[in-house]
């Protein structure tokens, strides 16, 4: 067996640590795993700011809804056209990458950076959990971490030793999100079929039923993911990209 | 040492490939590692297209710009917004979800998918590349594809066996790409000295030689991605997620 694959396959989200600091060498480590990670042009258009010091911690953990408190690293990625613009300037060369196409370029890269540093942190023993929130509170943290016009925290993960065995969550299974040659449309068998795996684990009967609601899909459109909040944190982010993307 | 950290550090981009096929028990094990990649709320809203019949392989190829042409499979990896829409209105729950915080958020969930595939498959001795110009040919790659509303392809990797061994790129180091705590601004001396390692690399002096540019930064922002361009594919991106991100 391929050990890279098992520990890819056996990732799991943690979200309680030991107090435990994590060594200055293996966060290096880990964080040069995340450089060599594929990416366009290797222009690197990324930057990863790495939050330690308490008191600024629990000030970014506080704009994370106060999510994984105990995490002994923090580490924000950001898509980052502001350092690749500094060097095209001194060369003379003007600020060509202030647009959509290397907003959404700058983004897979800097997943693709995290996603490295993840999987190296895992295979080293640490756990992490990535906060999607990042996008939720945008503006806030970038004038938190003093990112200058041209940076974007895109993705976030909270990191350090795991305090917990968390359960391995449910997955939709390759019939529901793989496609063989061009992209097959789903039946409304299929989409019943895909999801049952959800609808089915009693850990998620037991949410619907203690928040009330109709069913799993009713639980994340109107209590965890609510319409009227994608629309308010969208614009949000549309103003944050208009003002600071360019 | 850490073999999963030393293959991270091992990566090379690979752009030729033997024409012996991938055995179908292996790409299954590869898109396994895929999907059990961490995704924002388990929602998984991402697709991995899968394309190796020959004539098919070819015209994706061609929106490609030919790059890769001998790699037997392509695996295009989408946002995909559609699926979870398509079980949300099955619910009665209808589709909270074609905006930009979703758009955003699945092409992070997207990229990291696709970072473990590629892991995965350079684990087992498989090469690969990224092909960025899946953003430059959305609309047509997504129509080749069948993509539905609500699907849009974010990362393309080229797959296959390597027929080469290309030299491993170079990196900007940490002191160019990691910041303590919070961002810290770079001075021009900063900027100069992390960019030295790009421009004293006789691959790229050749290349701005060649080119007849001043320098490597007129290499990048005049012949490889310049404004015109970037601009032109920005509106074309906006206006494909405007049509088909709702």
């Amino acid at each position: 067996m391929d050990k890279t694959m098992d520990l890819l396959m056996a990732h799991r989200t943690v979200r309680r640590f030991k107090t435990e600091a994590v060594e200055e060498a293996l966060l290096d480590r880990i964080l040069a795993c995340g450089l060599r990670a594929p990416n366009t042009g290797n222009m690197q258009m990324y930057s990863v700011v790495v939050t330690r010091e308490p008191e600024l911690k629990d000030k970014l953990c506080d704009l994370h809804f106060g999510q994984c408190r105990t995490a002994p690293v923090w580490l924000t990625v950001c898509a980052d056209v502001y350092r690749y613009h500094r060097w095209c300037q001194a060369n003379g060369c003007g600020e060509p990458y202030g647009n959509l196409l290397w907003l959404l370029t700058a983004t897979v890269d800097a997943s693709l950076c995290a996603q490295n540093m993840m999987t190296a942190a895992e295979s080293a023993g640490l756990g992490g959990c990535y906060l999607g929130t990042v996008l939720y509170q945008t503006k806030a943290i970038a004038e938190l971490l003093h990112c200058p016009k041209g940076v974007m925290p895109v993705a976030t993960i909270a990191l350090g030793w795991p305090d917990e065995e968390p359960r391995m969550s449910e997955r939709i299974g390759p019939d529901g999100v793989i496609h063989n040659e061009t992209y097959h449309d789903y039946s409304d068998e299929d989409i019943d079929r895909i999801h049952r795996v959800r609808e089915e684990l009693p850990f998620n009967q037991e949410m619907v039923r203690q928040n009330n609601v109709r069913n799993l899909a009713e639980l994340f459109t109107t209590l965890r993911y609510p319409l009227k909040d994608n629309l308010a944190i969208s614009e949000a982010l549309k103003n944050f990209i208009d003002i600071n993307w360019k």
